[in-house]
């Protein structure tokens, strides 16, 4: 079956309007190519840092979800929502909200993996800090299968991936905002890999790259088919690429190489 | 702590004297470029097919066991056997021997998943109709720490690699036999991603390359490094690189970047 999707890589912007402005602008661009779902990427209402997250922090109704809700309805297009920081006490969560071609809200995904790190003389990073990691998986049901979903630094975690393989996805979908350091070091062959090892189209879309910024994001969205091959993949600029996937690859490829069914979790 | 590994890229001849000679001679190649662990790739004795390896099937102190023993003991060098075909019932167990520097056996490891593949027009095995299936993982300790050992296809399975982490490996040795069509595919990206999900330093060492085979290997052996750089990568030809590691660079990642600690099992 033959879909189109839409990789809306964004930058994000110092002020939350105009990130509005910006998705709804993207989003409607995926529309006009014809995508039936588009993707956005990790925290894209503001720049990810502790205090604009807790700062911006939304609630589900808020004006970001009902943002991506009017634009599903009115582009008759699925939209997996990047991430938007969600409040949560103190706190907030990492939470991709699904919404279906009416707009309904198919799901909702809290990141589960939080991004602690500190790489000598180059990123650190502490989301545990202000962030509440989630505690599910999500797969939703399409006309064109299930799709998983995932968030950034989720990508790090294969055993994450499996089990969306084994919950049914055939297709998986990852928001993200990758540093540019660990982007360079890492994204290539974890993206390319993630794919074949739950033999699914993976879709990894992050912030497109604001050498300005303090956290300077990698951008590079990607699209990988279940064969490791990379279909389409962006620079480091704001905007929009849609690629048309044919759904039963997945099939054909699971069919070839049969490793989700070699598995053998008595080991493991 | 420094270590040289070498890897020993051999091409399989159709004679097992002539394997015999040749491996004897890669290892005593890499002991003369000074190396403390050298590492032979799958099923190195004798061509692999099922006829061949039934055929070539040995014994636990068998010639392939005895050569490998001995040659350990006279270059006081580890030595991680690659594989070889033991006779197992009327099938045989693929299996890797590990030998310490006094030539005693400190290891061994049966494949545990079999390489059942068949991909349109290209490709195709049955390795489960010859091959009794191992069921445990191994882990060896040696003077530079722990050494995990797995065998070719399971490069394709995450969770046997995070279970080695999980058992101290801060190395881990792969002796395969890739296929050309599937090591251009995958053999790049699956390597790397496999060093940085386990953060380990990770040798992939492959059967040379005889385009003449029925079964065409890729060679390509290649150390990742735990940050995913690819330290050595060899090309086609039969031979022997020797690379120096610091195995502290294992502590250094994983304290940068704390992913096998972030581990949920909970959710898998």
């Amino acid at each position: 079956m033959k879909c189109k999707m839409a990789l809306c890589q964004m930058v994000t912007r110092p002020d939350v309007q105009d990130n509005y402005d910006a998705a709804r602008n993207l989003l409607a661009e995926a529309a006009r190519q014809g995508a039936d779902i588009a993707i956005l990427p990790e925290i894209w209402t503001t720049r990810i840092t502790p205090k604009n997250c807790l700062e911006n922090a939304e609630t589900v109704g808020g004006p970001a979800y009902t943002l991506m809700q009017a634009a599903a309805k009115e582009h008759n297009m699925y939209i997996f929502g990047g991430s938007i920081p969600i409040a949560h006490g103190d706190k907030i969560d990492n939470t991709c909200f699904v919404f279906d071609r009416s707009g309904n809200e198919i799901g909702r995904y809290d990141k589960c993996h939080l991004y602690d790190i500190d790489v000598d003389g180059g990123v650190s990073s502490k989301e545990s800090a202000f962030v509440v990691p989630g505690n599910h998986q999500l797969v939703v049901d399409t006309e064109f299968g299930k799709v998983g979903v995932l968030i950034c630094y989720d990508l790090r975690f294969p055993s994450m991936f499996l089990k969306l393989a084994q919950l049914g996805a055939e297709m998986i979908v990852l928001p993200a905002a990758f540093h540019i350091q660990t982007g360079k070091a890492h994204w290539d062959f974890l993206t390319r890999a993630r794919a074949v090892d739950t033999q699914v189209f993976f879709a990894a879309v992050g912030c497109a790259t604001d050498h300005e910024a303090k956290f300077v994001t990698y951008g590079h969205s990607r699209l990988v088919d279940p064969w490791g091959e990379v279909l389409c993949e962006m620079g480091e600029e704001e905007g929009v690429a849609v690629v048309e996937i044919d759904t039963d690859r997945v099939k054909e490829i699971r069919r070839q190489l049969q490793s989700l069914q070699h598995q053998r979790p008595e080991l493991y």
